[in-house]
């Protein structure tokens, strides 16, 4: 008799949690909106909580051989601001679970929590709370985080109309080139230890591999502009992954303009000097946590000056797929290839 | 030059915990209360909402040899609505983040999962989303907990007046007298693995251990008496542990009556048969997840014929410290001797 297994990497993440997701319900008309989206939904009387959480594991998510534990406690907050962010809210609040293996001491310990205190500052978070434990293996971080929307801005991925413009923040594929740079170094002290770390040429993309920012001066901003994106979510998968989580809940297909991804030079640099395709960076590369979102034409005028918000495409109907429109004026089909962590 | 190193078993949970909330500083008016009670309490407007978080990490809280996957999937719920029942709130919704090592097919996840939502329904909470990632280590649950509570029955652990009454529901010791009995059974099974366990003689115990319940009923019970504890916690730690704590935040010193400890029959006899002390197991045994609370003496009598809430003591001067009144009359001071996951 033997029991039946089926790997989780025959399902990936998305097809896990679409299968957990199928027995739940909701029963508490507080529950606005559950699983799927960036962050949960919940209604307060006169506006939304949001809530929302990241595990960050170490050999997985992260490696201290070369991220600093300091950026690592800033990064662990700014992932999860970033899905706050993502719903057009605001972060008030979050609890911090560690796990912690006996090879990190209290000076290891207080220097995480010192990038954290400065992460929680940077967005204007409280650390409310938490869970401190012992783990067999390395660090541990699970953040969970508390955010507050009006009810009449809150932005779903799901929202979106046709030939609305599709927007991106900041600059994409640097923190994957980041990484490149990182694991290089990693090696090349391996195979020589006294050789010291060269990354004065790459501290661009090794910065937003290390310490992202989550982008809440542009929700700032898009309040200030009077812009409520029609749908959003932010960029921790790579552009095309989140293109096709916009096109599956919105029900719309988009066009994604190559002239127009937004590459810093660095990153392009970088990316040819390790015989890599920027374009492929951009769209596959993750963790850069820009956010992605729609607007209503109506809006373009409001925006189109905006040094970092770069209008990449526009919805079409689904029957026209989610493509990317080469500089040629070719089309080719996006292809999500997210980082999918359970098929490694 | 070597780096200076203080190992986290020389703090402790607490220590450690109390360290990094000293450079904390809460900046949103939301915020009502930080770290240092078994939730954080944040003001919505018309009531307060509750956050908590707790992780469990196999190897470290769990043995996936003798704990049913599917019971840790409802024992995780449960520690966590049992951190809003500490609050006298009302859990609402969770989220959960998931590790899961490549040991871990569909089926096992479907089971944990199974077990979660079976204690969803149980204590009325929603699960509304969370994150799932790989692990190198095993399976780590992190969990969130959102619950609401009203602004005048909000219960903190620094609340209680001298002369209260001090209040334990249930009974206390069995989940630390379960876990014995499911050791024994694994170190008899590696021995000879054609040994069946033998568990028939100990199913309460061991329910204790491995599916213990949040008191949302008393929570409930409580409510429709109108009775607000003064100042209240949940036992995760033994009896002791939570004394001192209540103690700390409330400035009070507590007598606990020996013969007043709640221990059912079968923990009383599996102790002995362990030649362990019942009374140290009910003190020190900690994971039974019962409540602690005080009252004030007016609402005495509500409470004295409820079948699952004891009496065991009474809240006095600081000075004259905590302590238990054994049988005899002696007074033997109380020691917290909870887990310290982190000197392990």
């Amino acid at each position: 008799m033997s029991e039946k297994r089926t790997e989780l990497s025959s399902l990936g993440e998305f097809g896990l949690i679409g299968r957990l997701a199928e027995n739940i319900e909701l029963k508490h008309e507080s529950s606005v909106k559950g699983i799927g989206d960036d962050a949960a939904v919940i209604d307060q009387g006169n506006h939304y909580a949001l809530l929302s959480s990241d595990m960050l594991v170490e050999g997985v998510h992260f490696d201290l051989s070369y991220a600093p534990i300091q950026h690592l406690g800033y990064k662990s907050i700014a992932v999860n601001v970033s899905d706050i962010a993502a719903m057009n809210g605001v972060p008030e609040q979050i609890v911090i679970s560690l796990g912690l293996s006996n090879r990190f001491g209290l000076e290891a310990v207080e220097a995480l929590y010192k990038g954290m205190n400065a992460a929680a500052k940077d967005f204007n978070v409280d650390i409310v709370g938490g869970d401190t434990t012992a783990s067999k293996a390395g660090l541990i971080i699970s953040i969970a985080v508390h955010g507050k929307v009006n009810k009449d801005k809150v932005v779903y991925r799901s929202g979106g109309g046709n030939n609305d413009i599709l927007c991106a923040t900041g600059d994409l594929g640097g923190a994957f080139i980041g990484l490149q740079v990182l694991e290089r170094e990693k090696q090349t002290f391996l195979a020589n230890p006294n050789m010291q770390p060269k990354l004065d040429d790459y501290q661009y993309v090794v910065q937003r591999q290390l310490k992202p920012k989550a982008r809440m001066d542009v929700i700032h901003e898009l309040n200030e502009l009077r812009v409520i994106p029609t749908s959003m979510i932010d960029i921790s998968d790579g552009l095309a992954s989140e293109v096709m989580h916009l096109s599956d809940h919105s029900g719309h297909g988009f066009a994604v303009y190559e002239e127009q991804l937004p590459i810093d030079r660095e990153t392009y640099n970088t990316a040819v000097e390790f015989n890599l395709d920027p374009i492929t960076a951009a769209l596959n590369g993750g963790e850069d946590y820009e956010l992605l979102f729609t607007i209503d034409q109506k809006d373009h005028d409001k925006l189109k000056n905006h040094p970092d918000i770069h209008f990449i495409g526009h919805a079409q109907p689904k029957e026209k797929g989610n493509v990317l429109i080469t500089k040629k004026g070719n089309q080719v089909e996006l292809k999500a290839q997210g980082w999918n962590h359970l098929s490694d």
